[in-house]
């Protein structure tokens, strides 16, 4: 059973400068040897259901929201299921897995919505952001008929909408981990670490069995 | 919402022939198209834990559990704790994503566990006949220290154990899928398509917007 100390992360959050965790070296190193491979950057994303059945989709990791702020970004659709789903229930386990590296993460946590009624200007600021930095045509998507309902014949061919602005619709989703468990299957026996957040702000580092 | 019919997929079951599920040739030429790189066989599995949250993480298709079946078999070490989450709650959700054709399919099911117990004698044998095809690296680490148990420094080192039998803790996991959503990222507009079991032992299948 994982314990996550929320209510103390949320003291430690910024402006207070929130210590770099000790697992984000071995994801940045991740990164860096998958660099040449787009789809290093997608990652599955799992919450539950309202009936307490699991859901698991594939998602692209945007970055962390600031230099020294560990919580990741994920793009979403107001319209699509998962956003009923967090609400309902924040709780979510990410599992990356490294192919050309072979590592996985599994990021045990919780997940805020940033979404145009986010009255934080700071994460406001990131939602702008992040919609600018996307491409013409996964800015296209959000303004797409709605997702997961029988297809439309037409509208799809719908012009970009501007890049200065988010539609309505594009919302951010931040994971925090409070657990980190990173498999790395190259080696003989395979390596294993757990990353646990504690009450003082800190991480439990643990070397485990594989 | 997803309603499983599984008291009549039961009734279905082989020794009467299960029909092959529509979503099962997209599968089929998935795994063919990107059969160059071993990890499409990699799937991430999610399932719920106790306490609600959900779990994922990285398994391997081992193949369906026989021709004209469409329970999907993967391995699992009875010591690890997604065994306990299956038995408080079988519902999980696969997420499976092809990065050369650019695919995903969601599995939607229900998870039966076969171990060293199992009564039924084809279950068994497929147990026994799963086992006998793993490689002798693959079959040595179910002799390995207790998993995710603090790192102990030898025990590694081991025999690989018989490739006859399997060792007591060496177990089937077979997902029944009750729901597959399969996302095509190729194509503009990326095409997406249900299918939903039924409780005549059909199918209904939607092409809906992605």
């Amino acid at each position: 059973m994982i314990i996550c100390h929320y209510a103390l992360q949320k003291l430690l959050m910024p402006p207070y400068p929130m210590a770099l965790a000790p697992w984000r070296s071995s994801l940045a190193r991740a990164l860096h040897r998958n660099r040449s491979q787009p789809h290093s950057r997608y990652l599955q994303l799992a919450t539950t259901r309202p009936d307490g059945s699991p859901a698991n989709r594939t998602v692209v990791f945007r970055g962390f929201l600031a230099e020294g702020d560990n919580r990741l970004i994920i793009t979403a659709d107001a319209r699509t299921q998962k956003i009923a789903q967090i609400q309902a229930n924040p709780a979510a386990e990410a599992c990356w897995y490294f192919p050309q590296s072979r590592e996985q993460f599994r990021l045990t946590g919780q997940l805020a919505m940033v979404d145009a009624q986010e009255p934080d200007s700071t994460l406001q600021a990131a939602r702008q952001s992040t919609w600018q930095g996307l491409s013409d045509k996964a800015r296209q998507q959000f303004t797409w008929p709605h997702p997961g309902e029988i297809r439309e014949p037409s509208g799809f061919a719908v012009p970009a909408p501007s890049a200065a602005a988010p539609v309505p619709q594009f919302c951010l989703l931040l994971l925090t981990p409070c657990a980190v468990d990173h498999l790395e299957l190259r080696g003989d026996p395979q390596t294993r670490h757990t990353y646990i957040s504690q009450a003082d702000g800190g991480w439990q580092h643990r070397n485990v069995n594989p």
